[in-house]
């Protein structure tokens, strides 16, 4: 799966340009050569196939026509399929995939430009898909028209399994958001939907066999099953293998809602509306309960084709197994020591029934027991270490450990975690050939359809790059620098992660006025990890609209991001004299926000909680500028201003609305400088 | 049709509140009564259907309530539909609807809201939906959370005939834009697409009888008749009547391809890709072509079921009629003295075979021909005395006339046009109730499915409430606010007005960083009337991509309009020194805006015309900032002064790049007010 001995050669040589390529490639390629010219993309460009063709190519050709339409404004009518010996872009995939694309198929491909015209080439498919989406990120607006640079790429992923896990029990995600973040997956070049169906909020997905699953357990949200098929559709179209998740025996409340003789207390059980562990979970000591299982996973079975099938398994606390006399007695009767023991003889049962209709398991951490067949598949939220404990024995893994997107980390966080690292660095070259990739999770708790791009894109390409790119391409600068641009990209496939931000500041201000708080909300991020549950105003629960700024702010601030970046430079003496006047103006800009934003909060119920951050912003930057001011001058404060400012900033990086205001530690860092008497910045 | 005896009552009295709603209304209902307090809007709000229901009006429930969701971001769960009794909004509507929407069904309703609890009343369901959009308005984000406010309103349409015309003939626009658009259209409270399905660039339904129509004549570009039937559906769910239009016997160039033998000339044809009027016209002397309308008539009088069917018949230039012998020889043979006789000829064939199949023609001034049943309806480009002519004659007819949304103009001007006016406004009673309405054309000669949106949107909303409201709404200033108010509402249905700006400015600069370009952008406007056409530095075509930055800049300014309020003001002696301030900080923005442009121009094919609008913005800005100079000291400037910079200012107010300059009269005034030393409002 892993192509550790590929060379990364960024460039060979530079040959000069009228303009030279940005190359703003995400996930970066394998290797890239860069030749001479650009092939310009005009009315007359044209797409062929040349020798093996199957509609999934042509459909890709015609979907990469589309895309290339949008981002150039070409009608409708130009940019055609054509014989490949006259067309301006040949494509070649000497074979088709498997009609039901399997886990580790070739993704590989090879992209060669000229100035007269572009090849590539692929073994397969799905790899002239990938290759596509490369081409799409090289178009470029040029001097002298559209166009893409002359180059060689060859690329091959890492890792065979590069997932998105979407969690639409929590809040139910309707076919448009699914399908709209498949063209994003897509276009990163993921290739696996982990679709978490079900969980103790909801149930969502049409069961013929027991349609009470989503009559009661649902609250009317769930996918038809001609939803589900058509969505398949579409993420097969686009490389994307689906795996559902269907999570039990725990996380399972809203199965019991139709069906409480599963569970392993009476009942009656309501859909859950709060967040966290829950104590409902399935009777395993009960036939009842395999019988069931056995017609759902059937039906199941045959709905979702993949191979795969995820049985989820985790956060089981056992507590109704506890209580309950009877599974007591099972325990003693089957000398089984504890509930893992009660859970691991579950697993093996419904392994078995997995296995009947023809599937492979997949389970979380938890299910990883012994007796259980090697071909199953654990997906570790724990860590490498757990990971390569699975491999020394035998199990194939995936990490999603530190690819949690919604603890709202910054992208280098999840960028700097790989799955080889730590416990599976020292695995013999066999037993590493069992990671199989990684998936990112997007947990729904605190998201909605209508900020879930936000809280994907951009920070998942910095995930896929890691799972797709060699392991040596880390430049954390280079990636900040790319992922921006993705971002932008991602705009021309009607993701609303940018589009989305306007409308709803505009809806917490009461107001189309929202300039100032636009500058607040770019410096404030949402709190980290676990942090907002924790420090919750009221409990949250599926009820609670997510409109608040928290909701509307972006996991990672660019603004902040930049503004640190200066900051450390003037600080380091890099900083030119109209740098310096920037950082300056900024710090000015955001001193006097408030001011313009005064009027605003008294309109809005939804502004109230953000007065304090916004006035954290007028006193952090007043101390910014004063900072500077001593900087600027080479005098030294006074260590009371010192103390006091350090503890007003201090006070100021609390959570206000449980939202952080980012531009804190460089204020520090300022701060710092100025006390330390630290003049060097100021020559220059 | 038309109630000009409602008065129109702004506000009776006005109770003190916590916060004054804003009542951003559009279009104006017939009259508004304000209450006292709000109703707040929370996670308990929820409908009841009260009496009476059909499934349209519970279609219109359940899209009221996702409406909602969005614009306050409360979960899927929540805002149910309960027991009227128990509803916070209680809707009653008297009767149905007809099975198929018919021209002149009642839309009045009536709103009252207190702050327990509201109540719509309408006659029927069509004016329970008016209503939902009108409640929708209301709602505003307040101190005490989402709610509306106390009030009654009553509101019935001026005019039964609110039309928009989308010509997806030039370019086609795939069922998804028209899908959103037809959102906005319900929004707006407009009852008709006419929908302009064919011309010489294109035939764009699918024939099963006729198959070569599209195969030849559509470039694939084209509606099935599967998605026809959802689009009309669609529509109907919203309250939209859709109105096909096939123009004959001109504007048929794309009918040839297939069927040459319609044609007035032996062919063969080709889909035409120029602008224009040209010359292929159907043969109206062979009875084959008769045979043919028949069947093709007969078949999309069955695919289309409204009532009315649109035959087109604009702009036979007759040269193919000239020019055919055969034709000449049934002219003289029939006594037929012109071609605009053998139009006639045509026109009275052809309404027999529409109201065979049992529709009312529809047709464009031309068709008004002696010997025309008295029921078919006549749609004007021609004005209001082309109507009222047509009305004296005892013809019903539409205004399109002042209502082209192609040409570009302010929605200022299109809100001045009345159907009413000029001839109409001499018409009896009786007469006067033939003008049914208007409809607002967007032709799409330079339309793309990219940019329809912003052409169609927001100056559309004036136009509506031209044709809903009273003709006594005619507050410009009200207008503006309301219409901006409402631009920014239509962004919750997914229209593209608003976003999709920075995605074309990014493509036109080639980067990312677009601030300066934004604010050259926001000061243009494409040329007016047919300017495009007649300036266009190459032949216009279907082929030619619209990614221009005309095709990006709005039809209208807001920031030139505001700019121009502003020095209005100014000149008057209203102005603030704060107000003076900001008028300067604008110019002095604007004159430096060159510099910071400067960069990004080089990397562009699409910013190289941009450079002289670029550098005039400096000039003009740098003569504001002098007038102002000469203004605030109150001396008077040299002669030669006034002289160079209104010469630079009349050159700077020419087009560049086919796009205006905005804010070049206002700075004019400041030039003449300089020059005249009027030093009155340096006083304040």
């Amino acid at each position: 799966m892993r192509s550790l001995l590929i060379a990364f050669v960024f460039f060979v040589a530079l040959p000069s340009f009228a303009q030279q390529p940005l190359l703003d490639l995400m996930p970066m390629p394998t290797t890239i050569q860069l030749g001479t010219g650009w092939m310009t993309i005009d009315a007359a460009f044209s797409v062929g196939i040349s020798g093996n063709s199957d509609p999934r190519l042509e459909g890709s050709v015609e979907r990469f026509l589309t895309q290339l339409r949008r981002q150039t404004g070409m009608p409708l009518l130009l940019l055609k399929v054509t014989e490949a010996s006259q067309a301006k872009l040949q494509v070649e995939a000497s074979r088709s995939n498997q009609p039901v694309q399997e886990l580790g198929e070739d993704e590989s491909y090879r992209l060669e430009i000229s100035a007269g015209g572009a090849k590539l080439s692929a073994a397969t498919v799905l790899g002239a898909m990938r290759g596509f989406e490369t081409f799409l990120q090289l178009v470029e607006t040029t001097p002298q028209g559209f166009a893409v640079p002359a180059l060689t790429i060859v690329a091959r992923p890492r890792f065979a399994g590069r997932g998105l896990l979407i969690d639409v029990a929590r809040h139910f995600m309707p076919p448009d958001v699914m399908r709209r973040n498949l063209d994003g997956m897509a276009a990163l070049k993921l290739n696996v939907l982990h679709w978490h169906l079900s969980d103790n909020q909801g149930f969502r997905v049409e069961s013929k066999r027991f349609p009470k699953l989503t009559s009661m357990g649902s609250d009317g949200l769930y996918y038809t099953q001609e939803e589900v098929r058509e969505l398949i559709a579409y993420a097969a179209e686009r490389g994307i293998r689906v795996v559902p998740e269907f999570d039990m025996p725990g996380h399972s409340t809203a199965w019991f809602v139709g069906y409480p003789e599963l569970a392993s207390a009476p009942g009656p059980y309501q859909i859950e509306r709060k967040w966290g562990i829950f104590d409902p979970a399935m009777d395993p000591t009960e036939e009842q309960t395999y019988r069931f299982l056995d017609k759902l996973i059937g039906e199941m079975a045959e709905l979702f084709p993949d191979q795969y099938f995820h049985i989820g398994g985790d956060e089981v606390n056992g507590k109704q197994w506890d209580l309950n006399p009877k599974i007591q007695a099972f325990l003693r009767a089957h000398r089984l020591k504890s509930n893992q023991d009660l859970q691991a003889y579950f697993n093996q049962r419904v392994e078995k029934l997995v296995s009947k209709h023809g599937k492979i398991m997949v389970g979380w951490d938890e299910i990883l027991q012994p007796d259980l067949p090697k071909n199953i598949v654990v997906q570790s939220w724990r860590g490498q270490d757990s990971l390569a404990q699975a491999a020394k024995q035998g199990y194939r893994g995936l990490l999603s450990y530190g690819y949690y997107l919604d603890l709202m980390w910054p992208a280098a966080r999840h960028y700097a975690v790989d799955p080889m690292a730590d416990g599976a660095a020292s695995l013999s070259p066999q037993e590493a050939e069992r990671i199989l990739g990684g998936e990112a999770c997007m947990w729904s708790e605190y998201v909605s359809p209508e900020n879930i791009d936000s809280r994907i894109w951009p920070r998942m390409a910095a995930i896929a790059e890691r799972l797709w790119s060699p392991a040596s391409v880390t430049d954390v600068d280079s990636m900040y620098q790319r992922m921006e641009a993705t971002s932008q990209w991602l705009d021309w496939l009607g993701l609303t992660h940018n589009s989305g931000y306007s409308p709803m500041l505009r809806r917490i201000a009461g107001s189309d006025q929202i300039s100032s708080l636009r500058t607040l909300a770019d410096l404030l991020e949402p709190v980290k990890d676990y942090t907002r549950e924790e420090t919750a105003p009221v409990v949250p629960t599926s009820l609670v609209p997510l409109d608040r700024l928290i909701d509307a702010a972006r996991p990672e601030s660019a603004t902040g991001r930049k503004f640190g970046t200066m900051v450390d430079a003037l600080l380091a003496g890099h900083a030119s004299a109209p740098e310096k006047q920037q950082v300056r103006e900024m710090l000015t800009l955001w001193r006097d926000n408030q001011a313009s934003l005064q009027g605003l909060e008294k309109q809005s119920f939804l502004l109230e909680e953000v007065v304090p951050a916004s006035e954290n912003l007028t006193r952090v930057a007043t101390a910014g500028l004063e900072a500077l001011d001593y900087i600027d001058r080479g005098a030294r404060p006074e260590e009371a201003w010192k103390t006091q400012t350090l503890a007003l900033l201090d006070n100021a990086g609390k959570q206000q609305a449980q939202l952080l205001l980012v531009i804190v530690p460089s204020v520090e860092k300022l701060v710092e400088a100025a006390a330390g008497g630290n003049t060097a910045m100021s020559s220059r």
